[in-house]
C-alpha cells in the first residue's frame, strides 16, 4: 500500500512503450559494441585490467573509508597528480563517480547568494548540482555564451557558468574559449564536465579545456571521469590548487563518500599512462566518428557532425527508435537509444560512440546494419 | 578573481582550527586501524581482493556505461541476486557508490506532493536525498517514533520516513521496529541505510532489517553499501521487486551513472559468500565493540554504548579532539576524530570502529593508546 503509487506510474510508463529494463550481458559479447562510452577501448586492455588487477591486491578490495580518514592512498594521490599534470591543471581531486565529482564541484562553487548559470543541454549530474546548491541556478540557451553574458549581467555577488564540453545526447561541443571570455567580463568561474572530451579531445587526448587554450586557467574548473574513455570507475576534479583545497573541506560528496576503490584508481593510473605513451588514439577515436558520420549522412541518415566521438542518428519516433535499436542488436550490433525522458529536446536518437580500436572492418558491418534496420 | 570568496573562506576555517587535509597512507601502514569502516577485517583479505582482480582480468576494468546501456554484465546481476538472497529482500540494485544509492531512493521514492520524514541525524547523502526530492521534508527529532508518527499525520498522500539503522557518528542504532510500526499506521513507506548495519547486525551480519523481523516486508526498502564491511566499493538498494524497477526507471543517479566497476562488483559478491561461510564475523564485530566500550568506560573515557560495531568516545573539544587523534596516531594508532561541521550536535569525538579481525592484544594496545594520550 505505501508503494501503490508506483504501480501506477509503471503503468502509465507500460502504457507509453517507455519501460526500462536491464539486460546483463555476459563477459565475451558476441556483439559489435557502438554503445558503450569506452572511447579508446581500454576497459578490456590487458595493461588496464592488470593495472586493477594489481592495485587490488597491493591495496585491498575497498579504500575502507572516507578520503579523510582511512580513504586516501599514495595510489590516490599518484592518480590526482598524473591527471593534473595531463590535463594541464595544478591540482586534481579524485572522487568515486564523475556524478559525484560534479555534485561536488557545482555545490561547493555555488554558495548562498551567489548565481550559477546553467546550459539547458546539462547532464543530469550538473543539474543535480545546480539544485543542491546553495546558489540561485538561471537556466540558459544551450551553447548560447550570449546568453550567458546576459545572465552573469543581471547578477552581484560569485557566479559560475556550468556547462559540458560534449554534450552526450547529440555529441556537440561547447563553445568554450567564447564561454571563458563571457565569465571573465563578468569575473565569474567557468565550470565545465569534460566526461566526453578527456582521452579525445585536445592534443593527445588531453581534454577540451585543452583545446580551448584554458588549461590551468585560474578561474577555470573542469570534471572528467575514469569511466569512459579511462576505461574504469570514478571521477575528478581539475583546477587551481586553492579550488581543489576548498572541495576537500566542503564538497559533501567527497567528506561524505568512500574514496574510490583501489582497482579503479590503478585502472585509471594505467590507462593514462598507456595514454601518454599512445596519444594517437585519441585522434583515431575522433577519425571514427567523423568516418561513420560520413557514410551514414550519405546514405541518407540524419546525423549530427560529430565534436568528439559521439555520433547520434535521429530517429522519426521514440517507438521506432526502439525498434531500430533492437534490430540492430538481432543483428548483432549493440547501439545506444536516447528517448524521452532521457533527451532534453524530445527527439529519439541512435547513439553511436567510436572507438578508437573500430577497425575498418567492423565500421563497414556497423553502417551496413544500421542502414539495413533503418525504421 | 572569480573564486577570489574562496580564500576568504579558507581563512576563517584556518583561525577555525578547521582545516582540513587529506593524508596518504601507504599500502603497509604501521598504524594500528581503528579509523576505517572495514568492519569485518576483508578489505585486504585474499579472497576479496583475488575477487577484485578476477573481475577487472574477466569483465574489464570498468562497466563502460550506465547500467541501462552497456554497464550490466551478469556479474552485477549475480550479485544483485546474492544480496537480495541474503538480507531477505525480493530484489536488488547495485550502484556505483551508498551515496548514490540513497540519493536514488529518496528522491525515486519522495515524487511531488509527497512528504518525506527525515531523522535529525541521518547521514549526508540521505539529506541531500531529501534536498533533490520533488516532496517535502520534515525533518523530526533523533530516533523518535513517536514524532514520525507526528509528522505523518499531518500529511495526504505519498509518504515515507527515513533513517540510518546505525548512526555513523555515536553509532547508535535506531528503533526500526517502532519506526515501522508508525510508518504502517499512516499507510507510508520506511527507507532506511543500513550501510553501518549489513555485515554486524542480525543473524551472520543479514543487517539491521533482518534483525528487526522487516526483512522482505513491501513497506520497507533498504540501502547498504559495498563499501564497509564488505570491503569493496558501491551500495546498493534492497526491496520489493517493484521498488527496484521503479528505481531503474526513475532514479537519475542510476540512469545517468556509469555502472559499478566490475573490480569492485567481484570484491563485494566475494565479501558476501565468505560472510555466508563465516557468519561468526559479525558477531566477533560486535563483541570487538562492547569490549572496546567496557574497558574505556572502565577507565572513565565517556563513551556511547555500541549498538553495532562503532564506538564514540567524547573529547573536551574541537581542538583537543583533534589533538588526541594526532597523539594516537603518533603513537601507532589511527583513530577516526569527527567535529563540526561533520557532526549534528556539535561535539567533537574520537570514532573507533571495531574490527572483527582485532586480536585481543591490539584491543590492549589500543585502550592503552587512548589512555594515554587523553586530553
Amino acid at each position: 500500500m505505501a508503494f501503490g503509487w508506483i504501480d501506477e506510474q509503471a503503468a502509465v510508463r507500460r502504457r507509453a512503450g517507455l519501460v526500462r529494463t536491464l539486460r546483463p550481458r555476459p563477459a565475451e559479447s558476441p556483439l559489435l559494441d557502438l554503445a558503450s562510452n569506452d572511447y579508446l577501448g581500454l576497459a578490456r586492455h590487458p595493461e588496464i585490467t592488470e593495472g586493477a588487477a594489481e592495485a587490488a591486491r597491493r591495496w585491498g578490495g575497498g579504500a575502507t573509508g572516507s578520503r579523510l580518514v582511512t580513504g586516501t592512498t599514495e595510489l590516490h594521490g599518484e592518480l590526482e597528480r598524473e591527471l593534473a599534470d595531463f590535463t594541464g591543471f595544478e591540482a586534481a581531486l579524485v572522487f568515486s563517480s564523475g556524478y559525484a565529482a560534479n555534485l561536488a564541484a557545482v555545490t561547493a562553487l555555488a554558495p548562498h547568494g551567489s548565481l550559477v548559470v546553467s546550459d539547458a543541454g546539462n547532464h543530469a549530474s550538473l543539474i543535480d548540482g545546480c539544485r543542491l546548491a546553495r546558489g540561485t541556478t538561471q537556466v540558459v540557451a544551450h551553447a548560447d555564451p550570449e546568453a550567458v553574458r546576459k545572465a552573469l549581467g543581471t547578477h552581484a555577488g560569485p557566479a559560475v557558468a556550468v556547462s559540458d564540453t560534449v554534450f552526450s545526447v547529440d555529441g556537440d561541443a561547447a563553445p568554450l574559449a567564447e564561454l571563458a571570455a563571457a565569465c571573465r567580463e563578468y569575473g565569474a568561474g567557468l565550470v565545465v564536465d569534460d566526461a566526453h572530451g578527456l582521452g579525445v579531445l585536445g592534443d593527445g587526448g588531453r581534454g577540451a579545456p585543452y583545446a580551448a587554450g584554458l588549461a590551468g586557467a585560474p578561474d577555470v574548473v573542469v570534471t572528467v571521469t575514469l569511466s569512459k574513455s579511462l576505461g574504469s570507475q570514478g571521477g575528478a576534479v581539475l583546477g587551481p590548487a586553492h579550488v581543489i583545497d576548498h572541495l576537500v573541506n566542503a564538497a559533501r560528496t567527497f567528506i561524505f563518500d568512500t574514496g574510490l576503490a583501489p582497482a579503479a584508481t590503478g585502472a585509471a593510473l594505467a590507462a593514462l599512462r598507456l595514454l601518454r605513451r599512445e596519444p594517437e588514439r585519441a585522434a583515431r577515436a575522433r577519425e571514427v566518428a567523423r568516418e561513420l558520420h560520413t557514410r551514414l549522412t550519405a546514405s541518407g541518415h540524419e546525423a549530427v557532425r560529430p565534436d568528439a566521438a559521439v555520433v547520434s542518428v535521429r530517429a522519426p519516433s521514440a517507438d521506432q527508435a526502439v525498434r531500430w535499436a533492437a534490430d540492430c542488436r538481432t543483428a548483432g550490433l549493440a547501439v545506444g537509444c536516447f528517448r524521452p525522458p532521457s533527451v532534453p529536446d524530445g527527439i529519439s536518437r541512435l547513439r553511436l560512440t567510436a572507438r578508437a580500436d573500430l577497425t575498418e572492418g567492423q565500421i563497414d558491418r556497423a553502417v551496413g546494419i544500421i542502414g539495413d534496420t533503418r525504421p
